[in-house]
């Protein structure tokens, strides 16, 4: 339990940080999908450390091998394995996280959960499993695009600098031409330099990252409890150092009144039915109304700080600890792809839920 | 699909606004728990409609029935199955909605979902579904007392006005000593004063619901993908209106630094282990650390105003629509209860799925 | 966890013997089937008691009442829930077992289990939840049936008396011709002759149900856990009193030769793909091959006989325990419309996880 | 969906027969336990090809390799995949399938479920994959066997050769001192015999395996659609080639009458509950009653025969096909250890479900 994710297009991920791979299998994948091993090296390379001077300096080639469900390069309907190997996984010295909790970290609550952990970079805990969710989401992304679904998303907030342009005035294109992947390149600038101070000074700091689909149709979605929305909540806490969701008008949405806030549907000259606002974030009732769907991610401060910290050992004896090696100073960059990895995910599942809608 | 939640402790609703009843079915509730009848009685009456001037005038009550499971006042380990009649099932004139889309309700995507919708009071989408949740709820909530765990939530913000005291300077015990249900009285009025004048003005307003879940054993929550924190946003963002979730520092976390952000862990006097900040918010790694939980639920305006408005008929053509009957003006007051059933629920489904961590 | 069934069309069935009364939530019925109430009622009174000499005598009106989820007489797409009340629930003694534990009844495992059960009438153990299946099997049947697929099932052997003539001699539309409901009149008449002679030596006797499915078409199922087959034996398996499933050869098959036992294919005038023998009974690797499905469901005798029997009681002291009131002499009869309910379930539900198995 | 099997003690198995591994993810099963890699390789050797002049003479060495999961010898609570690289997986010729259905195997049904298939060897529908479910029964057994519960399996029928002696009166450690894995020598030598001379005619034979489970606890089994035996039968039809199961009285239970078949309950000297007879299998209302828990599974003649068969090829035109390579006549001997598989995987789930039942 815990570590498969979606009802019909469903993925199991497995591994940890040091250990021989981490992998995911995808139960699910409709047959006959061409899958384009490149995109999927190209989507994980946009995850990998070692990107840029914003992220860890640790090295790692991610390189997806699938083991199963797939021959002469089609999805065949059996299950997809995907096996990405370790290959930084060096042999280290972990006695300073081996006894001792990390403050913020998993260490303590893994401990007290299972009895016993492991703790080399974390374990099972490490932002590293998300990869094998990169993987499996670049096959959903290659299915969304045959139904006209496109996932994007960039990085909207880097601690207190806020991209402030709607997305529908950005270049959704653009994301990826700069290292921090906020698509508005003199903002990009200014949460570099950000980001930049921050790492000089040892420390971290979290942000935001929004999300945009586009193309659904009508109709996605299971109420009551599994609304759209929902599942896309539960996907993205479900990623590392998340804390918080919303969707359309979101938190900012409550001070306003209901009369400025609805929005009015209209049929526009092609026939097609619009609404002149979009607060509600494509999704009505938990279900989607045809509208781009667009939601915000918030992301904690990275708790690996290469500065020392005071915390407690596995007896509960008072000690300090400090963060080595390689740290990323501010995640968002980085997980960008994987909160597209998970939104192409909960899509993928949906679409393949609403076939049995109507009779 | 879509209408059962939980894995171990699971409940399944069922029932329009405007049907003879709805109603719940629990599966996994263990056997042997006293159901006491009146705290189920007194959990709905904290929901139902006509509770106070800032609430809806309509007049439902919400008697459950409790039709199987319980034999001789304790639960057997079989599904309880817990039915709600629609007393207030007047026949109404829903011409005005049964061919137009009302702005921002659901209306519209259940028709191009299902190509077919109950009109009357919103069908399923109604909010009505809601009391069959907080009947389990209930339960949940007298199992999980027995666990020492309490589930609490309160008012923090309506429109723009917003209580500004942390939780744990509060008593939460007077949350239902005013109608709006902020613990903090002066806030209150502030708040009741502010949904009269939206109520008067003829429109609605958001707000957000804080919750507090004290006494929670550390080890709850599944990683990766059911994360404690995961399940409570997806339960959260499940509730009609919903637009959004944090918990621990939220989206307010993304602009502090790391150094600042991390909770140390100490051992008390007592020789348990605590943290000296509970920025976490009671969950590292998606498990229950033993600190408090705590969590913001967004609720946009009730989509229902009492003006005209500009939509669409079901053939497509420009219409307007007028909010009939008695509406909430703002929801938050009566969904407390709502955002407590469903905490209850994913924490008692937590506190089963827990029980097979270890050997 | 239990009272559950099938994936996207799934039922939840509620409710004890002697409650007010049992039910069902179909969760995932395609929405715009028509639901003929009186085709519902029709499939309760074939499994009512009071039918015949040879079922028990107890009469229960089995009227389904339909709660939620149809609209205009069509489904919504939202769950149905049918109610359907414990007429016949005077209060009666129940001294004679509340405190002792029937012989192969579930009295001892279900104390054991859940430290407390409702012993009236056996609670949930009780045949009667099958009512419940058989209703939500009603609406499954529908469906099927805009699909060409039908649903046949049928008693095949009493005790000792067997039908020997296969299923495609035999004219399926005259199975309920008969109390016994065997379509050969001359094998029911011996089977008739067989369970009133077994009523009056107050005993009881096993049989078999054989059902055939007919009009499915290729790609139904789901390997490698969820065969058709598989979904098919748990089902049946399910049922109160079944010892056994096997289908095709079945047990038969074990002392074939494969040159025998193999279905060759070919190609019939219109094109169509067809096996010489049917041996794999219309599924192979777990998958339907568009041939007839048939299968063979064992029942033991009925537990509860008129003589008296030893036994334990609560407190695990001998005792004596002897049947009262009025129960079936031979399951048979009574179950083929639960055997063809549960058969309709797992049918449609597989119709729906099949919609996803190409791009 | 339908590659995993189990709610709390999860697996997910993927994999071709000729692709370059098969494995297993374990969800579920819990931290603390030794993972004894030597007992693994020992149920898998017992599986493999090559064992014997009675099984097929491809030699398989099934090495497994543990991903993730295991720290230190133990389990962590997290995922364990296990991965079985295919070593036999020469180049060689599948002309003679890649264009043909071959007579009651896969071929046809996957092609029309999914329009595309693997035909080398088998693809996914070989009985390769169950190398995998042997894989994770391994690490169930060794849950159970802390837990007091032992799983045996041996074969008890091979066409016409049936051993007639109860399993109460064998010696169940036994079973693997003969090729053909029967306890009872003199049975086991013409049951060899029997499929020296099948093969020798260069055909295929079925067989039947009885599996006795002991130690189980009362209280195993959900009802009323998981029950144990339910569970069970689903697993055991879940196998390759498997048409038939039953358990305790099973098909012969039906010509018993019900004061013969029932099983009395009495107090033993050590005030254990026991039944004097067990034509209940161990499973009353399903669940365990502390009883032996005994079922058979039947299984048909291996489809591929080293004989000319007619049948058809792609594009549905007549054609006649031969067997190649080195098969098993008779698959039972080598489906012992998967049966013990799946019987294990079944019963650590329904361990771990049990421990919710109560407060």
């Amino acid at each position: 339990m815990g570590n498969s994710f979606g009802e019909l297009f469903r993925i199991t991920t497995f591994g940890e940080s040091h250990g021989p791979a981490i992998g995911v299998v995808i139960d699910g994948c409709p047959a006959g999908l061409e899958i384009d091993e490149k995109f999927i090296l190209h989507e994980l390379g946009r995850r990998k450390p070692g990107q840029s001077r914003i992220t860890t300096q640790r090295k790692e080639d991610d390189l997806p091998e699938i083991i199963s469900g797939v021959f002469e390069g089609k999805s065949t309907g059996t299950p997809i394995c995907m096996f990405i190997r370790n290959a930084d996984q060096r042999s280290r010295d972990y006695s300073h996280i081996a006894e001792k909790f990390r403050p913020s970290h998993a260490d303590y609550t893994y401990q007290q959960k299972y009895g016993i952990r492991d703790y080399r970079g974390g374990g099972r805990s490490s932002a590293r499993e998300t990869a094998a969710r990169v993987g499996a989401g670049a096959i959903a992304k290659l299915y969304l695009r045959q139904k006209g679904i496109g996932i994007h998303a960039f990085v909207s907030q880097v601690g207190p600098v806020c991209l402030d342009i709607p997305y529908t005035a950005l270049d959704l294109q653009r994301t990826d031409d700069n290292i921090v992947r906020c698509p508005d390149p003199a903002t990009a600038e200014r949460m570099i330099n950000f980001i930049d101070q921050t790492r000089k000074s040892r420390d971290t700091i979290g942000g935001i990252i929004t999300g945009v689909i586009t193309g659904v149709l009508p109709g996605l979605g299971e109420p009551v409890f599994e609304k759209l929305h929902a599942n896309l909540g539960k996907a993205m806490l479900g990623i590392n150092a998340v804390k918080g969701f919303d969707y359309g008008s979101g938190f900012e949405g409550i001070s306003m009144y209901g009369s400025a806030h609805n929005d009015e549907f209209y049929t526009d000259e092609q026939g097609t039915v619009k609404t002149r606002t979009n607060y509600s974030g494509g999704i009505q009732g938990g279900i989607s109304n045809g509208q781009d769907i667009y939601f915000r991610v918030a992301f904690k401060p990275v708790a690996t700080i290469m500065q020392p910290q005071h915390s407690i050992n596995t007896k509960g004896e008072e000690t300090t600890i400090e963060g080595k090696g390689r740290h990323d100073p501010c995640v968002v960059p980085r997980a960008v792809p994987i909160v597209e990895a998970m939104a192409a995910l909960v899509l993928a599942d949906h679409f393949l839920l609403n076939l049995k809608s109507r009779l």
